[in-house]
């Protein structure tokens, strides 16, 4: 029997953790380390700043390494149910190997709920082994905290508010109803093959970090101030993660 | 000069407070309740719990009583506006009354950014207020909390998340390419209205407070539960609050 806490730890600035985070942290007594991305180096950082920071004594962390993944694949979907299910094995192998009773924590980047594969691999784990109690821990998405940021709410007055990927928006405004749209995991600011009339856009990146920038107003003036701002971040930094609303005036 | 922090305290659990929440709620001066709600009184403990809880001494609250509201209008929308603009009136006259240098502070139920009006109200007072600093608090919101309490990410993979209102699911479902839709603000489960075929939901209401209750399914065969349920809650606590993840299977 072992029992696994999903944590989510807020999107950038370690005072956006919960107290509910700060107990799980506390009450673990070992840390799974699953998956990397591109910006690992400094949420490597993030995680240790955290652990230190809430964890009287050193805490035990093991890294569960990545299997290899297919950046483009010809079936995307298939493609991400492979990769989750060979870090599902992986994971699975992991907690066996720790003693009865062990509550292992995993500390997940926002919020678990949104575009992140951290709940499919550990619900896929529990559908196996059914000795493994686990939950999730909710925390702050990069959405409200870009929200926050710019003072602003995501929601036109009674109006829908659409959160969606770069990778969709080259498809196209999703709907002529939808006047909010939300844009996350973007390498390349999709949103700029959209027709700009109308539109203000949002934009944060780094969002929490020491590397934060944020800039907003219509969609073409801004859009040149938005390259030069992350081409900077990513110059400085090493990495870029950004997020933005786009809204119909 | 003075400065207003408007504080999301999340969307129930006392425990899904971030520590930057209370950091402001030991900073504030002053507590500014504006507007009042169905559930009110439960609302209104939460809120002296989380004083009573972050606050050495007594805080003080200011009460801003809440301008009337057509809850049936023609115009939606317009009527909402005239509402915010009778708010701000009334929030920058308690301003008013305040000393120099006074933090206040705004505790916003779930995350301030969604279906809340306090972000506009006091962007509105700040606009002809210039003396007035203002900042927002990201929280978790309702919906971060729902997906938790379900163990379930809200996109499928590479999908969007819509999220939408009652009154707008009544139109229909929100669009063909869509396959995952939030639904807050629904007073009569407008779902219900829906055809079920392929659909399920993931529901809760009361999510962090004593009175939680889930149910989950396809949502034909859930939706009398679902109805048992939140019967259940609002003869037990006198009122009810839910939201719910609808997703093609
Ligand atoms: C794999 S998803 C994970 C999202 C995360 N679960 C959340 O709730 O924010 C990564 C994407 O989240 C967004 N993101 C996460 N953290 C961010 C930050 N600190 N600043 C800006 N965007 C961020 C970016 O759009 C990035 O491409
Ligand atoms: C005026 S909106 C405010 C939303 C809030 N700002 C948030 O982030 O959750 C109120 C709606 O939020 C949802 N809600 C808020 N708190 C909830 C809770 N504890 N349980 C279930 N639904 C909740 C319900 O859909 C409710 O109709």
């Amino acid at each position: 029997m072992a029992e696994v806490l999903l944590v989510g730890v807020g999107a950038g600035d370690p005072e956006q953790l919960t107290l509910q985070a700060i107990r799980a942290i506390e009450r673990a007594d070992v840390f799974l380390v699953i998956g990397k991305d591109g910006a690992a180096a400094e949420l490597e950082t993030a995680r240790r700043d955290l652990l230190s920071a809430h964890r009287p004594e050193p805490a035990r962390v093991v890294v569960v390494p990545d299997p290899a993944r297919d950046r483009d694949p010809q079936d995307y979907r298939q493609a991400v149910l492979d990769w989750h299910a060979a870090r599902a094995g992986r994971l699975a192998a992991a907690m066996e190997g720790e003693p009865d009773g062990t509550v292992a924590a995993i500390l997940v980047w926002g919020d678990p709920a949104l575009y992140d594969s951290t709940i499919r691999v550990v619900g896929d784990v529990a559908a196996t082994h059914p000795v493994l109690r686990w939950s999730v821990i909710p925390a702050v998405s990069s959405v409200s905290a870009l929200a926050a940021a710019h003072r602003t709410v995501l929601n036109s007055i009674g109006g829908a508010v659409h959160i969606t990927t770069g990778r969709r928006l080259r498809q196209g405004w999703p709907g002529a109803d939808i006047d909010s749209v939300v844009v996350m995991l973007d390498p390349d600011l999709a949103c700029a093959a959209l027709d700009p009339a109308g539109l203000e856009i949002f934009w944060g990146a780094n969002l929490g970090t020491p590397g934060e920038v944020l800039a907003a107003g219509p969609l073409a003036d801004t859009l040149p101030e938005i390259r030069r701002l992350r081409d900077g971040v990513r110059a400085d930094r090493g990495w870029v993660m950004d997020v933005y609303l786009l809204r119909r005036v």
